[in-house]
């Protein structure tokens, strides 16, 4: 019990008392003890299932989830999470609702929630608009509690938007720590999140952005790699430009993927859509453009086609640090002759680091239930000493 | 915890046992006895929690739903009172499910209810089904239990027929006695279930019926009214009737909304589809006459069209008493200007009336709770005591 | 409680180490022991529910399912055991998910499962796939568990696949125990497996396998009987035989119902799909030939046409010891004049039945409860004895 006591007594050292009954959005609208505490708390939950010790702290509750774009990966860790702490999923089907009806975001967001304590969203596909409909649900709610409406203020976890996916950069970010041995022996470290090629097409941008956001504050050396005409959102790159600044690390771009790779310590070879594409797109779904919609998804299709050599060979992975960079994936992947004829990665790279990057998945389920309790708990190490002493079982056969 | 000792002393002295193990259907089937401690019973509930005193009454145990409707608030709602209670929801989808095999009401009915402590069904599109359908179910769970193929009689809850909208009604005339301050000041006070016009059409005649039906027991003095050919069910303004004729308050019907909205004191604008049309809807569906489908509605567009006076605007307000009567809406209103161009109410009206509105339909969890918890708990009282005082946390964070 | 205490001691006398942390694919996979130790813990945790006592051995965790086929009562069944033991259910709607992806089933095995305690699965629409699916889930979340990738073990339920639908024949293997007071009251007993007439086609084999390769094991009489061309797979057949030989029964197959149907103590009469017409539905599918699968579909219901006097009438039922054989069928049945012109079983039979037909049903959550429960508790006997003396309500109103 030893190592549950000691990283409860560092989460105590942490100032979070502004993650409670607060969303959870951006990662860089969390500050460093912020990030750190929910790591913490997300291995602090691990360390007590693995013991057979519920992590319930909550007898009843709901925690909504409403996924505008599809998931497995993301929902069943939503599941989990939600579980673990005590807490019934319920998913807003938009389908089988009335909101189709004319409903305002600000009634639907109070309908749902009388009984939520947390509302999980994913709505990644149209730029400009998933972070925004986060925020105004977030807003209603707050609002909604504050009039009397609402007896708890939902908190809201951000599944993934058109800006960030941060309880996947975390999740990555929580194997890093792991495989290296601590936050601390992460500066100077390289990792080259490089576009990829597929021969699919419109896959977000979240990722990307997601981790040259998170990944610029550990004081790593941090390479975006793509061909050009694939950018991400500027404003992002900015925060990694800043992150970078601050820890002492690097942010660098590149054109060129074997550059990225070169002596590398992690490489995170992804395909992702150019973000003016993503734009127009958004404003062709606005206008109901459909011919427009079919000529960009060709044009970009035959775009992606260019660069089939942005693949994770073993020839690339050669060229990074001792020949075995850490290969990292927010699954599932193009690999090449196994779900498509050319990909993102090789078949023979991919197998290598299976075992890794399962494990790389599994650290979701913990990442946002973290997230959950740091918004629902005032006193994260007290309430975790509290699970710990009280030691219920959670399976009792 | 006084107000809590209070109201269950207060459930105590009301005759409840009729409840027990028995559904609700249609609120003119409970006695005022039943009725008061439906009230009393979702106020208790909403305290305790309020108090972050767990309400569950099971360890372990389904709440089935069935919606054969599109639904948000009431699906939510349904939910939400079953997670409160210690059930765990499963929905039946019928489009998963091997109904469409040309299974009996009496086969599914007792397959789904093997460990169902509770069915909430929402049937609302056809005249003389819905309910129907609803005590099919009913008395077939009741046969296969004393038949001993269940274990347990499940017990109904109508989520909206055809006829009532009892969730609904409940949750309103909860809002109204809380807002007047208690049942007893209810007399004399003047409604005016209104009809009002929506772009749309074929909306259920539930919530008017279940209005009507429910409101005229109070002393109320009860007026319904609609442009000619908008009558609802002739059985259901009996019960209107006879209700007024026994507490000494009034029903009366108009073809004029400002003769109705004259000094009421709450005002319900709502568009409805004529029974007469429903009816005839409910047979082109069953001989499967799409043409006749497709004329009927240009047909009822075409009526409705005719009455786009029939708004609630600041105007009709003004006649209200005192220019400020309680505006109610089940949601989602149709609002001029903002979910359509022309619709039941006024943008003004309705946004000063939001925060009222979302509190209204914040009763509903707690009254389908209160339907669950009287028919199953055989002495409310005495369990409401027993969860004051075991006093366990809903939250324990 | 004696009887309670009697069944839990007859438990600790069995040999059921072996199903610990193993899935529940085959009856034929089972010892007489794990047969039997499933009939034991499915009743004894029936009596316990029954005196309201609970069952639950998981504070929290997830219950997987995966319904590749329609499913109400199996659905049904899953969820009720889940939430006995203590499991929250989470479905994998595949369409829903990233699966079309081009993502592995090694992959989604292990993404869903970072929690899964259980995985339920259906997968009986083509021949060679179904059981193959299931055993490539388990031996990729043995792998996972193995690897480090997920804490527990997540132990698989056959919930139906093209070989045995072993939910449904222990089911009603125990309704049949019950119904002649005791497994040791079998011996001689004659069962008649029969094929019926169906104007529907393709309906799987696993019922009439299921039953041939259990029922054969307690020395019964077991006749197969169905029309020229309607054959199972050989090699549950050799199953069955070589059950016959070992138990001291017998296993007959005729092209004559009503030789089966003679002196017959149990009748099963049920459609089902030419094994070798499955197979090249199959392939068609495989191949994506529509034009060969509806005319395979054509050639079906006119081979099904044939054998319209396969019927389970009154005239049937009369060859049955002393007339009145124990009707059974899986549900739901085609019956003659109510869900179809003609049918698999009379109306007058079927309804003569049908409390017995429903209680059949109603072991299923139990059976699949069972089978949950000896996958996770190691010492059976104890956990029981354990819930029984913790005496904790399941219901506390």
């Amino acid at each position: 019990m030893n190592d549950i006591k000691k990283i409860i007594n560092e989460i105590k050292a942490l100032s979070t008392n502004k993650m409670f009954s607060n969303d959870f959005l951006l990662t860089w609208d969390k500050s460093d003890d912020e990030i750190s505490a929910t790591f913490k708390v997300a291995e602090a939950l691990r360390m007590l299932r693995e013991k057979n010790i519920s992590t319930k702290i909550f007898d009843s509750g709901l925690a909504i989830s409403l996924f505008r774009d599809n998931s497995t990966r993301t929902r069943f860790s939503f599941t989990s999470a939600a579980n673990l702490l005590g807490l019934e999923v319920q998913d807003l089907d938009e389908g089988k609702s009335q909101i189709a009806h004319g409903e305002t975001v600000r009634e639907t967001s109070n309908m749902i929630s009388f009984m939520a304590d947390i509302i999980g969203i994913r709505d990644d596909m149209y730029i400009g608009k998933g972070n925004a409909y986060m925020r105004d649900v977030s807003s209603y709610v707050k609002e909604g509690y504050e009039d009397g409406v609402l007896e708890q203020r939902p908190t809201l976890v951000n599944l993934q938007c058109d800006i960030d996916h941060p309880t996947q950069s975390m999740a990555d970010m929580l194997h890093i720590i792991n495989h290296f041995g601590g936050a601390e022996n992460l500066k100077g470290k390289k990792i080259a999140m490089s576009w990829a090629y597929s021969p699919s097409y419109g896959k977000p941008l979240s990722v990307p952005q997601g981790i040259i956001g998170l990944m610029t504050r550990f004081g790593m050396d941090v390479s975006l790699a793509h061909p050009e005409g694939y950018e991400v959102m500027d404003h992002v790159e900015d925060v990694a430009r800043n992150n970078a600044v601050a820890t002492g690390g690097s942010f660098i771009k590149t054109n060129n993927m074997k550059e990225a790779f070169k002596d590398a310590d992690i490489v995170y070879p992804k395909s992702w859509a150019p973000f003016k594409a993503m734009e127009k797109r958004t404003d062709l779904y606005a206008k109901g453009d459909n011919d427009g919609i079919k000529a960009l998804e060709k044009e970009l299709l035959a775009q992606n086609a260019k660069h089939t050599d942005w693949e994770c060979t073993e020839e690339m992975m050669s060229l990074t640090k001792d020949k075995k960079a850490l290969y990292m994936h927010c699954l599932p992947a193009d690999i090449t002759g196994l779900s498509c004829e050319k990909g993102e990665v090789s078949e023979s790279v991919f197998d290598r680091y299976r075992v890794p990057l399962y494990k790389e998945a599994g650290y979701k389920p913990y990442i946002i239930a973290a997230m959950m309790f740091l918004s629902k708990v005032k006193n994260p190490s007290e309430t975790l000493n509290n699970l710990l002493n009280q030691n219920t079982n959670r399976f009792f056969g």
